[in-house]
Formats: C-alpha cells, sequence, structure tokens
C-alpha cells in the first residue's frame, strides 16, 4: 500500500495553486489554474480552475488520486459546491480523489502559511485590503475588506486611485507636482503635447484623454497604478500616499487585535508581499500606536491549506513540521 | 407684426426647462423636460427633451414659433446636434422656429442667471462638482468637473460616499459613532436587529446588507445620501465631512480666481442651492484662505440662457433689465 498523499488547493481571484505534499509535509508536485474564487470568477469557472490545478499536481507528484487521502480546499467567499452541493466533490471525484474534504478562507489558509501558532492575525493588501483575526480555522474578528468603492483602504485599488487622481489635480491646477504624472501618462500612453495644449474648457487634453482611459474601465483596475507610488522615492506625493495607505493599513490591523502586546502578524497579497517599503510602513505606523508588530510575509495560503489537510488528517503541526512545509513549498528562506 | 419672442432653454442632466420671453425680459410662458445632457442622456433624447419643453413654453406663452426672433440652448457637453450636425436646428424648425440660434455651456447661462457683470466666477455643487471662470460667453478656466472617481470633490455624489464609509466604518468597528449610521440603515430599509448578528466573517449582518446595496447601483446614485449629512447638526462625523466638502470646494473655486480682490461668485447645483449650510462653509472656507467672497445662488442657468437670448438678438443688458428677468422668471427675491 503507497503512502498517503495529501492534497491542498489555494484557489485565489487571479490564479489557482495546488499542492501535493507527503505525510511529512515534502512536496511532491504542483499545479496552477485559472481564477477559483466562486465569487469573482463564477462557481463554475472556479470549479474548473481548481480540477485543472488539482490535475496538473497530482501528474507531476505521479500520484493516483486515489492515494489522497485527504484534501484542503481555500477559497475567499461560499458557493464553492454550486447550486447541487457537490460540484467540489463530483471535481474532485473525476480525479480519482475520493478523500474527506474540507473547506477554509483564504485568509485562514494564508494565516497558517505564515503562522506558528494556532491563533494570531493576518493582514491582507492586494487588490483589496482586510485584516481577521483567526482562532484555529475560525475567524473571530475582520475589519475592512469593504471593497473599493467604501473601503480596502490601503489596497492597491485604493492607492491607485489615488495615484491617479494626485495626477489629475495636477493637471487641473489644484494639486501639487509629482513624478507620478509623467509615469501615469506614459503608462496610458499619453503625449506630454497633450499637457500643453487645451480643450473647449480650457484644461490640458492631457487631463481629458486620463479621464477617458480611467472612466472606460472598471474601477478596480485603477489598481495597476498603484506600484507607481513605490518607484519614486523622495516624491513628496507619492511620500504622503505610501503614509496613508500605511496607516489605513494599521488602522485596519488594530480593529482586530485587542491586545496591545508585541505580535507578529502574518501578512500577505500582492501589493503587501512584493513592497518591502509598505512592510516597513505597517510596521512603523502600528508603533505609532503603540502597537509593536513583526510582519511575516507570505505569498499565499498554499502552506496552510497544505498545513490544515495534514492536521485534519490527524498529523501534529509541530514547528519542525511547519518549517518543512514552508521551506518545501517556498524555498529556504521562507 | 407680434413683437418678438425669444426662447431660452436649459438643458440638464435630469430636466430641461424652457422660457418664452419677451424683448423687455417678462416671462411669457415655461415648459419643462426630461434630461436634456446629450453626454449623459444620449443626443435623441436630449432632443426630444429640449423639444418638449420649448413646445410646452410656446403654448403656454400663446405664440407661434415663427414669433420667436432668438433662441439659446445651454447644455453640458457638446453632441446635440447629433451626427447630421443639424439635429438641434431640425428639432426647432419642427415647432415653425427658425430663428437664429446659439448653444452655450450649462456653466455659463448658470453665471449669467446670477452675474451682474460679464464676466466672473461659477461654483456648481450638485451631484458633480465644479468651477469655472466665464468672460462673456467663454470659459477661460475650469477646476475639477473629474466625476465621481477621481474628482468632484465636495459634490453630492462625493459626500454621499462619504456618508456611506462613515458607516460602514462605524459597524465595522474602526469609525466614530455617529447618527448617520440609523439614518442610512432607516434609508435602506435595514432593521436595527442587523446590527447585533454576526456573518461567518463575524461582522454586523447589517454591513453585508449595507454593502450588497451599495455595490449593486451605479456610484453616482450615493449622492442620495449626501442630504442626510445636514439633518443632523453638532453630530462630529457629519460636521467633518461638510468642512471637508467646503473646503473642496474652496479649493476648487480657488483654483480658477487668480486675484484675490473681494468678487462675487455665483453659485448653483442641487447640493450648494438647497444647503445655506454649505454656502455659508464654502464662504468661511475661502476667507480662511484670505478671499472674501459673496455667493449669489441661482437654481439654475434659465435666467442666464435667456438674458443670452436677448443679447444674441440686440438688446443691452442693463442692470435693470437683469433684475426683470431673474424677478420675473424666479419670483421677486432672487
Amino acid at each position: 500500500m503507497p503512502s498517503p498523499r495529501y492534497l491542498a488547493i489555494d484557489a485565489g481571484g487571479t490564479s489557482s495553486r495546488a499542492v501535493v505534499i507527503a505525510a511529512d509535509g515534502t512536496c511532491l508536485g504542483r499545479g496552477r489554474g485559472g481564477g477559483g474564487n466562486p465569487t469573482s470568477n463564477g462557481a463554475t469557472a472556479a470549479l474548473a480552475a481548481i480540477g485543472t490545478c488539482s490535475a496538473a499536481a497530482l501528474a507531476e507528484a505521479g500520484a493516483d488520486g486515489r492515494e489522497v487521502a485527504g484534501v484542503v480546499v481555500a477559497a475567499a467567499g461560499l458557493g464553492l459546491d454550486g447550486p447541487d452541493g457537490d460540484g467540489l466533490a463530483r471535481t474532485l471525484g473525476r480525479l480519482g480523489v475520493h478523500a474527506p474534504l474540507f473547506q477554509t478562507s483564504d485568509a485562514v489558509a494564508a494565516f497558517h502559511s505564515g503562522a506558528d501558532q494556532a491563533s494570531g492575525h493576518v493582514l491582507i493588501a492586494g487588490t483589496g485590503a482586510a485584516a481577521q483575526r483567526v482562532e484555529d480555522e475560525a475567524i473571530v474578528a475582520t475589519a475592512d475588506g469593504l471593497g473599493w468603492l467604501i473601503g480596502d483602504v490601503g489596497s492597491g485599488a485604493w492607492l491607485g486611485r489615488r495615484v491617479v487622481t494626485a495626477v489629475a489635480d495636477e493637471l487641473d491646477g489644484r494639486g501639487t507636482p509629482t513624478g507620478l504624472t509623467p509615469a501615469v501618462l506614459g503608462e496610458l500612453g499619453i503625449t506630454s503635447a497633450a499637457r500643453e495644449s487645451r480643450d473647449e474648457y480650457r484644461r490640458p487634453v492631457a487631463l481629458a484623454q486620463v479621464l477617458t482611459a480611467v472612466y472606460a474601465e472598471p474601477a478596480v483596475r485603477l489598481a495597476r497604478f498603484a506600484p507607481l507610488a513605490f518607484e519614486l522615492p523622495g516624491d513628496a506625493v507619492c511620500d504622503a500616499l505610501l503614509a496613508d495607505a500605511a496607516d489605513g493599513l494599521a488602522r485596519t490591523l488594530e480593529a482586530v487585535m485587542p491586545s496591545s502586546r508585541p505580535a507578529t502578524v502574518v501578512g500577505t497579497g500582492g501589493m503587501l508581499a512584493h513592497q518591502p517599503r509598505l512592510q516597513e510602513l505597517v510596521v512603523a505606523a502600528m508603533a505609532g500606536r503603540g502597537r509593536s508588530i513583526t510582519l511575516r510575509i507570505v505569498p499565499d495560503g498554499l502552506a496552510g491549506a497544505a498545513l490544515l489537510a495534514l492536521r485534519h488528517a490527524g498529523v501534529t503541526l509541530t514547528q519542525e513540521l511547519r518549517d518543512h512545509v514552508r521551506a518545501s513549498l517556498y524555498g529556504a528562506t521562507a
């Protein structure tokens, strides 16, 4: 009889990741698929993406679905099971996987990707932003995550909108000159000549072109301008925007941290994970609020989902096992 | 031969107004129609609305279209003439009106509804917000008017979004308690019981219901919550929001006022026209910037369009004539 394998899936809005691990936590195979978040992708596409990444991980592991002894799927929102209530089980069943199946939230999985304790805090800043307090596999408090229109303070969509607003304000004569203006105009393919000519409202033609571009797409797409704010160190407008973003994230995090004891907080999401300056600013903003935190950055919830799959199979999560799963999935430095 | 009549039309996004006046400025008849802004309503619907309100005004005046000696149409944006270039002339021609026709912007018309000089400034705060410097019938400077996503600071859409954000922040545990919360929940038909129960993220069910309601409609519809901020005098959150709105409008106005001499500024737009407290706060915010202004509020651009129609017909705009047109259209106090 072959030794048991475990399947862990982190189903995100942009892409889904699956891993097959051995009982000792060693990564045996990985797979990727499209967006697997039922809220943003729809249940059918989400299930297809989960099937794709799982099949790829099983193939790389050279494993048969019947060898899988346990599955954890991490996803934001519910609804993966579709109207019939067994969509996920059927999707995995087609791969020969009929093992016990557990669903958890993406935030819980991300937390366990980085945490050494069963309980603690996770701060997410990607296109959106939220903080949660996790106890084992339960979310016991949430702050923000209210979306681009009235929340997600400090997120990519939030920062990107402020970047474009700063540019529009400068072109409109109400703002402070900033290096963001040539950067955003360049990104949009707007020529510098368009800054010199004026439309019938006596505004720079470049401003009208910015408005046309910005209102032509969904508001969350403004997140694509957020990275520009990190590329201009010393620019006063960028510095102020990043300080505001960090302060907003700190306020969100503080709202789910009842105790003021020093704490390690798991951080994830594309913007927080890829911008060390934002990490530093968040830690500093928390210090300014009298909160001493250490941020432990993780790329995703895959290691957490893998660890939870082992635990659901009765394996005790020692520090050694946590470290081994992380090293096996993310490399030696994680 | 009958004495000449003049037709003036103020084509707004929500409704259009027409008036037939005599050469001495006396109002002879009025009419109303649907939205006549080609940008937000489309050229076909805008032209139909202009036809409707014009026909009603002619009927009330007991005038034949052939008696009309001049027409001014005020509208935001261009495009009223449609692809053929003569949509407006044909629409009026169907009413027997073949007189010289002039188009002007809604801001220029609003300015002349209130101004005693040919040149000056107009501040608009309705669903959107903008300021313009007008010289005769030309716009020589514009600030803001950049739309709900990255501009319109201090507008109804801007303030309404902040009202809902303040409510969401309180429900989310990050905000300051405010009377806006019961007011907005009441407006949305959300029960107070929904504030007590929690969803799977441990958030108040009322918060999830607010999100569902807010994301189900276009963002500019948040403007409907703006009036709530004026109904809670002494509420610290409302006071701060109104101060921010007034400060934003003052910054916008200042951007089109190169001189710091005391000035009369024409104010219009639903929010500014209907909220005396906002008028006071804008004047105070300008004073804080070292600018002494007097706000003269007008309901719309109809009197301005009427005065411009007379002037295009060669009539000199004396102060007496301006006052007579305003009194005839808006009542004795205007």
